[in-house]
């Protein structure tokens, strides 16, 4: 069903007449209904003088009443024709940042609208308040996260490779009450860890190894994230121990220091300034977090491109790393939302360092 | 490496001086680095008279050498800043279909073309035309498939979920050697395979159900796709099995209707024509089949809105359907490859009525 309250708020925030939004989990936050329409044109418009409108292929048809004109359209329609009739070639319109160009492109060459703009910050900003409900939501697809960080811990033993870790975390989170992932798991074992972005292969784990755990699911269609490096079966040396305590203490000054109205970029240059005040600036090479919600990357960063202020209803990860191929590669994230009084970790699993037998 | 064959024949399909390329897969297809980028740009500049050059974020830094130039940037960086050294606002440039208005939008903004256009066709026509060790990992990807497919029926048993069974199959394509799956398989039971996009629920397996499972993984990169109806413990009363025979009769005619040369408009007809013939043709909803590769969905399908001649080395799925909620939902897929000699059916799994028991 059409919600009100939050189309009136991303109304407020548009700079164009008309909004035409692809996002399918924006148009299930205004509308309520989700579809997943592949490669299919599927779109809510919306605006201040106009009903809402939504399109879809008939493939996807459906019952019941969203309060909102439902437009459908065949494989062989043009989707330029089905837009036409409720686009005013007056207007400015709109589109959200994943509109495709094989849409976008022959709307501009019909010149459906005066001028084309970007406007997905009207519903990114709304979307990443927020309201007590979506919080909660927040809360429990964190819960189950702990929860299933312990799990995975469990899956390690000698032998064993990241990729046959990783096939077994589905199982464990949907037992657990997830639908799924959030994204697909990262497991890195020993240097592997040194890689951000590293994708479980066969690695075989050895004694001595780090074991990195970046994980979430989705619960009732909220996001969790969160990371953990372990060691196994040997107490890390001195010099990574060293890299361990600047990174946790990265995680627990930045947390500490979010609340409402502090800027997106101070909040990374607390953790990033401890980091390279301990002289591996460079080796932590990436923001300090994201924000999340229905999706793992919503907009809005915690770097020092984003100099907005936090509000009440933000929930960001706060995730610093450091990548260090030879001595160790380390990083420890948690979600946060910020709150009345402050900010509220949704991450409980402990930060100590932990030797798994 | 930069794959000069493959390049020499995308650019010269090009209508546009450059082409800037976002899909990942077509990256990949052209210079061998597949990178899964996120919300991150990533893209390849090609054209007639200037070299090469991929952009690539420096979170995915890499060794090696592609034969081209590599441009790393940073998050903070302004991805319209990144690309204006490399283009000729004087030129056009082409984009593909799926490039984000997060970045088209800005592109054009600043003007860093004399005209952006669609520019797809160019690499997606390559693209469909596979190569002989393409065509090789096509039937190697159905081969499992087909493995699958009657591993899967094991799994079902009374009092089974559809998710239970769902959740199963990715641990036995695993074990046949795939990487994943080529799209979250389909599992449905009963009234539900009259929904032709039904996702697995928490639906019970009853005597005298359909089971309709389409399904497919993905092995050394390419992807494979099928369906198969299945009865359980009852064999299908005569109206059943008039609308099954009409489907598998619309199946078999239109494969051995596939050769190079033909419209794919043509090739949908034939399976159409006869399930129209049959009383049913309202009930079939969707175009026959979609070009597949590294992509489940590749450029092309097999409906009235695409003319275009079939060529050897396309490979495509042929998927007719009846779903007719009172008696039966049904439909029954294979892939086929255009060859020299007509058409290859690159699944073996029969297409007999066939009971569970």
């Amino acid at each position: 069903m059409l919600n009100s309250t939050r189309l009136t708020n991303v109304i407020e925030k548009m700079t164009t007449d008309n909004l035409l939004i692809t996002d399918p989990l924006s148009v299930a936050y205004l509308c309520g209904k989700l579809v997943e329409p592949g490669e299919r044109f599927f779109a809510l418009l919306i605006g201040k003088e106009i009903k809402s409108v939504l399109f879809l292929n008939q493939l996807f048809r459906f019952d019941g009443d969203l309060g909102l004109e439902v437009v459908y359209y065949k494989d062989t329609d043009q989707i330029t024709d089905v837009l036409k009739p409720y686009l005013d070639p007056t207007k400015t319109l709109g589109v959200d940042k994943i509109m495709q160009a094989r849409f976008l492109v022959p709307m501009m060459e019909e010149k459906l609208a005066s001028q084309f703009k970007l406007g997905s910050l009207a519903v990114d900003k709304t979307r990443s308040i927020k309201d007590a409900k979506e919080q909660e939501l927040m809360r429990a697809a964190s819960h189950v996260n702990d929860l299933a960080m312990a799990k995975f811990k469990e899956l390690i033993h000698e032998g064993v490779t990241e990729l046959e870790v990783a096939s077994k975390m589905l199982g464990i989170y949907q037992s657990l009450g997830a639908s799924g992932y959030s994204f697909e798991p990262i497991v890195a074992f020993g240097k592997n860890a040194a890689d951000p972005h590293h994708m479980p292969d066969d690695t075989v784990l050895q004694e001595g190894d780090t074991v990195l755990f970046d994980v979430g699911c989705i619960v009732n269609g909220y996001c969790s994230d969160m990371t953990r490096t372990f060691f196994y079966k040997k107490y890390p040396n001195q010099q990574q121990v060293n890299i361990y305590n600047l990174v946790r203490q990265a995680n627990e000054n930045a947390e500490a220091y979010c609340k409402a109205g502090v800027r997106l970029c101070d909040i990374d240059s607390v953790a990033r300034d401890i980091i390279t005040e301990g002289g591996y600036g460079e080796d932590f090479t990436h923001r300090l977090g994201h924000f999340i919600g229905t999706q793992t990357h919503e907009y809005g960063d915690v770097s020092q491109a984003y100099t907005d202020l936090t509000e009440v209803g933000n929930t960001f990860s706060i995730e610093p790393g450091i990548y260090h191929s030879s001595i160790l590669g380390c990083r420890i994230e948690d979600l946060v939302l910020i709150t009345e009084n402050g900010c509220e970790v949704l991450n409980h699993y402990p930060h100590d360092i932990e030797v798994i037998e």
